[in-house]
Parts: structure tokens; sequence; C-alpha cells
């Protein structure tokens, strides 16, 4: 069979990716706070197939745009996911844990919980936390950033060994003979390093995919790369340009190489973010509603990307032939090409920032064939092995792009017809693994 | 109206109070990991218009029993009560979080969360962790007394700072004016000490009930008699004898004063162990069947309560006249003196240990008056405000509650017909709080 691509789904603040979404037509503007919302949101991706839900988190400092804008984040990621998990069958969910500020033995514990109470579609995106907005949360300085990695190994490894503390078939239960579990086979791990330790062990026996799956998000530094290299079954990207997403799956399956593992067993998946409609245009305009109270902002960093003056009363007009020809991408942001390229459109100033030149992912605004050919593109050129979508608003959105982008794919023989599987290490061919990888070298 | 009792159930790992209830006809073997379960038995609870469960925690080392025995506990008490949460309408849900081990941010957002998620039934257990069995799960020695309490203290005010956060009204969400919250009200909380500190705010607005109630658990140290003072809206007690339930609440309430409270602010809920037959015979056979494993060395220590060689071969058999008159209830075990009393009424040494002589609560093994009579007799005594009531077997033992002796303390208006509100508050007569509480001394 034909590679096919894997698909996870953005699942944040109950809205949608976009800041406008909270006030778009039919949006309850309660979804903040309603786990009904988000058990919706996860059934419809269910719908779609989708291998994955993505929970990103990370209590930063709140903003002051709080005041016009929902919060970023769910209340709590593994509250959510438990609804979701009784909420839905098939589809894998991956919240983010940070190794920076939680003790092994409560992440083991939880996520555990969430394997067993999903019947093995759990996931662990195992980031560090940086930032001293986080950290004063906490009531510290952020630690350097040799002491989080530092940390976030010794933190995987206590987790990986106390998931495997019972054997497999530790767990007997067997009512007739009175033998609840095999106490030889259920043992302490006694393991510990620089930063943290613990005893183990759990009290939880294996779920139907043995142990979750561990994701990383952290872009392709060195650190993220020999932690993700070593221990992850996926990663969570961010990659702005094909080239550049090219270059960061090639930098993360050369990791997982120098760890002794199958390059294949890392899959890369960047992010994309949709606005779909019928035609461009409707997308465009469907964008500048959801995003334009950011616009003067946004085009004060614009006139820095290419170098020349621009006028945020001008909305409405393109940039002139004198400013496109003194336009100049900026070396220091790896979106100012596609910016100037887009500004060479002749499209207006309103337009250029609807394009998405300035968000954290790609967009792609337009009918759902423009999305599904934007994946394929990716796809084929070795830039991912997936992508996690964000859609612009759920309450449409996400349907537009199950009902829409995902039978174009499913048709083009690039995503899978159904789940073949029934845990989210099925659904990424992510290999059995229980307790530390054996395979990993020490 | 006349007061009337709160009754909590003890939600565990789903088989029931006693060692044996795992193995008994009609039990589903594999409910240790069912979510399912924990659903149904708080459904059973609900219907019975229980206050409350209550679900204890802590992660000691794991017991030899284990080959024998269930853990006590859930395998983690937050994810079991988010399933909870979306099974039931109207029951609180107390749960166990420990202060020594967790991070108060992580506490606060996570407690919070279920609040929201509940609407506004959330309850939290603060207790310090004892014992270097748990703290070696976190790479630690467990810290001296005053030290727990003294971080204790701390982390309880910066939860309810966290929780009081934004103000009740900060999250307005008008999609026609755009506002999503009032910015101004949303304030960080810069509270600190010794053992941890804070920034805030936490991202999530109050709930139905404002914030979660706290409760504590942990006997009537003068440690634990000021933090519950305190801060406590519930204390889950531990008492054995009516007498030490009287002391222990009048103990209680004292510190409530102490602490410039309402003494009727503190509830006094000690536990209670049910097995419910037709008669007192049944009944014990039935606990007889749950716990006889451990009778040999129940016998054990049976012999060091009463001073008298106690020979565990002679299982059916009474005490006999010589082992009676020699008999002294030992002074170091309040339990000691029920011994004795049991032991003279003539019952075989298999029914003495039956009659949960050695048991950590009192035990009820009868019919359904007999467990009405007991709580009304605590009740009006002034030893308790309500129970927590550990049923031997929840499939059973359950549905015989809440059928049983509910309806018996519902005739005689000792308990509600029905809630009349929505919100742990509502069931407890908790006041009103949020944020810290500003009554409280500082």
């Amino acid at each position: 069979m034909a590679r096919q691509m894997i698909i996870g789904m953005h699942l944040g603040n109950g809205y949608g990716a976009l800041p406008g979404a909270w006030r778009m037509p039919g949006v309850d503007p309660t979804s903040y706070t309603s786990f009904d919302a988000k058990v919706r949101q996860a059934q419809a991706a269910e719908r779609g197939k989708l291998q994955f839900l993505f929970l990103p988190d990370g209590p930063s400092a709140l903003s002051a745009e709080i005041e016009y804008e929902a919060p970023g984040f769910n209340l709590d990621v593994m509250m959510t996911l438990a609804a979701v998990a009784r909420g839905t069958e098939r589809i894998g969910m991956v919240a983010t844990g940070s190794t920076t500020f939680n003790e092994p033995f409560n992440l083991a514990r939880q996520f555990k919980a969430l394997d067993i109470m999903s019947h093995g579609r759990a996931g662990w995106n195992a980031i560090t936390s940086a930032g001293d907005d986080v950290a004063a949360n906490y009531g510290v300085r952020i630690p350097s950033s040799a002491d989080r990695y530092g940390r976030a190994h010794e933190v995987v490894q206590i987790v990986q060994a106390l998931w495997g503390s019972w054997s497999k078939d530790a767990w007997v239960h067997d009512q007739a003979s009175g033998q609840f579990a095999k106490s030889a086979e259920i043992a302490p791990i006694n393991l510990g390093g620089k930063f943290v330790a613990s005893r183990g062990p759990l009290y939880i026996p294996p779920s139907e995919q043995g142990q979750p799956v561990v994701f990383h998000a952290g872009g392709a530094s060195a650190n993220a790369l020999a932690l993700a290299g070593r221990y992850a079954s996926a990663v969570i990207g961010a990659a702005f340009t094909i080239e550049d997403a090219r270059a960061q799956r090639a930098a993360f399956r050369d990791a997982a190489e120098r760890a002794g593992r199958d390059p294949d067993e890392i899959k890369f998946i960047p992010g994309l973010m949709t606005t779909i409609a019928p035609d461009k245009r409707a997308a465009l305009d469907r964008r500048i509603t959801l995003t334009e109270r950011a616009f003067p902002q946004r085009a004060a960093y614009l006139q820095q990307m290419l170098g020349v003056r621009i006028d945020p009363a001008r909305m409405g007009e393109p940039l002139s032939p004198d400013q496109l020809a003194a336009a100049r991408p900026s070396s220091g942001d790896p979106r100012s090409t596609y910016a100037l390229k887009i500004a060479r459109e002749g499209w207006t100033l309103r337009d250029i920032l609807a394009h998405g030149v300035i968000d954290y992912q790609p967009v792609v605004a337009g009918p759902p064939v423009e999305v599904a050919d934007h994946m394929q593109h990716w796809f084929e050129a070795e830039a991912a092995d997936g992508f996690w979508v964000a859609p612009d608003v759920y309450r449409d959105g996400l349907d537009d792009f199950v009902d829409g982008v995902v039978p174009i794919l499913q048709q083009r023989g690039l995503f899978h017809l159904d789940y073949a599987g029934m845990t989210l290490r099925d659904h990424l061919g992510a290999p059995a693994q229980y307790g530390i990888d054996p395979r990993i070298m020490p």
C-alpha cells in the first residue's frame, strides 16, 4: 500500500484557531467552558477518520487581549480528554504535558489512566516549558535550556519505566483462583538522575496499546532533535515553508537514526491553518472578519518584514509600484519571501494580511481542493508525514475540512478510508512499546 | 427545618471497600480499570440523593497483597471524576489532592476545571502526604510535619487565590460588543511564601458555585485542626467510637471558631463501613467471605488488643471463660474495648473478627435498620454531621444502602428527600466563597 498521510486536529479553546472565532454566527459564546462543545468537535474529527486530536498547553501570562479574544488553550487538557475519551471510540488524543513543571509520577499516572480510559488512544506531547512567564506560575525562574532538556530526558525515561512497571500479563484478576495480580511481575523502577527520581511502581496495568505514545513539539533545535530522536513517535512541527519542513523532517529522521532507531518510526507532522470557503475571495473575507482587529499591529510588522514604509490607514490599497520595487524580504523571518510574493500579486494590504503571511503556521484560505493540494504537495515532497490542522472556526470550519477536504484526499489515495486499528499506536503505525524502549541505546 | 445529615459515598477501586469484593458473584473483575463501572456506582449514589462522592488517594508503595487484593485507590482520581461529572447531574465529587507533592498552580487548574465541568460540584480534599513510601515515588524523603503543614497552608491559600483570580463577572463573552472578558478584572495573585509561590491568574472563570469546596482528612492532630479549622468546609473523619467522634467534632468546631469562623461552617463527617444483609448472621457470613484471608493475621493482632493468647486454629470457637476473664482492653488501641464487648457476647473468633473490631472505620453488619440506627445515634449525639459510607461491595452493597437505608433515614426526617440545590456548596450548606475567604484572619 502506498504511504498515506496522518492527520491530527487542533483542539483548543472551543471556538477555533483564529481570534474572532468566538464571535462568529452560530458559535456558542460559552464554548470556552463547555466540555460538550469539545466532545462534539472531537466527534466531528472522528467522523473524518482523523488519527488524533492535538491539545497544546502551556500556562503563559494571560494577555491583555483577553479583553477581545479567548485564551488559546483548554481549561485543562487532561480533563478535556477524559470527556473526549468517553464521547469517542477511535480517534487518538494527544495532550501537551510539560516535563519542566510536572512530577514524572504524576504525569505517568494521569496519562496512563487516560490511556486505559480511552482503550489505548492516548499520546503525551512531552515538551519543556520555556518562558519566565510560565515559570512564574510555579514561583520560579525558568531553568537553563540545558537543565530543562536534561530534566526532560530523565522525566521521559522515568515515565516510560513507570508505564512498564507491571509486566504485560501481571494483571490476572482470576476470580476462581483468587489471584488478582502476579506480584512478582510488578516491580519498583528505582530510577533517578540529576533532576528527578521515582521508585514506583504505578498502580496501573497495560492498556490496549501497552502505554501512551510519546510526541514532541519543540522546533528543531539540537536539544529538541536529541529528545525527539530518542523518544518520540511523532513530532508536532511548526514549519512555514515547504523547504523548512523538508529540512526539519530530515533532521528529525537523522536524529532518530542516531539514537539507533528506524527513521520511519518518527513522523514529522507540521501544522496547517485552514479557512475553507467556496472561493478565494470568500475565504479571504472570512479571514478578514476573523483577524482584522490585529491588522494595524500586523501592518507594522509587515513593514519590518519587507523593509518599506507601510501606511496602516491604506488597508484597502495594494502596495505601490515604488513600495514593491524597494521591498526586500527580511532574512530574520522566513515568512518574508512569501509575504513579498503575495504583495507582488497585487492584493490590497488587507488581503495580504488575510493570506496569513504573518501566521505561525502555513495558511490555506480557499476551497477544499486548495487545502488538499497543499497537503498533497507537502506530503509528496517528503516535507511531512501528515499534518495537524487548525480550523479557523470549529463550528463550520471543522465540518468543511471533514466533509470537503478529507474525501478529496481519500479519492487521491492519500488518506485512509477508515481506521484500520483501534489504538493510537495502530493509527500512527508506531511500533509496540512497553516500558523503556529496549531498542534505544541507554 | 430540623438538622439533617450529609452522606457521602466512598468511591475506590471499582469493587468495594473490602478486600474480597472483586471476587464476589456478579462483580466484573475488570472493574478496577473500568470508568463505566465508576460512573454506574456514582449514578447509584446519586439515585440515593447522596451529597457527595469521596475519592481517597495517596500513592503509597504497592503491597504484596496485590497478589490477592485490588489496590484501594482509583487509577487517577481526577480522570475518574471527569468521567463521573459527565455521567451525573447533582451529586458532589470530592477528590484527595496532596498539597505535599503537587504544585498549587496545577491543583488549582485541575480542580477548577472539574468544577466547571460538573457545573459546581467539585470538592478538594486538601491533605498532606505522610510516609516515606509515598515520598519515594517523587524521589525525596518525606518532609517534617511542620514543613508539610507549613506548605499546606501556603498551597491552600494560593489555590484559593488562583480560583478567585477572575472577578465573578469578569467573563463577558458578548458577541455583539466583542468584549470577551474584562481584562481589568482578571488579576495576577503574586502570592508566595516559604515553600511555594505563583503569579497567576488562572485561565478559568467562576463555576456555578464560584469555586470548589475545601475538605480535609487528617485525623485531629493540632496541625490538622489548624488547617481544617481555617479552610475546610468539611472534615473526612476517622473515628471508631462515638466518644472519639464527638470529641473530634467538637475539636474541629473549636478550631473553626479560633480561626474566626462560625463553627457550623465545618461539618464533621466520620466514616462507616456497611455490610447489609437480611439479618446479622447473613451479614457476618458475608463479611467472613470478604475478609477471611486476613483472619490469621487479625487473630494475632486481637491477641495484643485483649492481652490473652488466642489460637488462630480455633476460628470456629468463642473465647474460653478463662480467656475472657483474663482479657484486658489495650489502652493503645481504642477499638479494644469494643472487641472485648463483642467477645463477651459469646461469638466465635471468626465472628468476632467479622464484626469489624479491627477495621479502620466503624462497621455495621446487619439489616438496613441497624445501619440507620447507628447513623441516627451518632448524628443525634452530635458525634457527626453526616457520614462517608464505604459499602463492602459496590455491586449490591451500594444498592442495599440506597434502597434500604436511605428511605429509613428519610422517613425519620434525618435525610433530605431530594437535592434542594445544584452545587456541592448547596448540598453542604457551605457559605459562598470566592478567592481567599475574606472572613478568615490572615
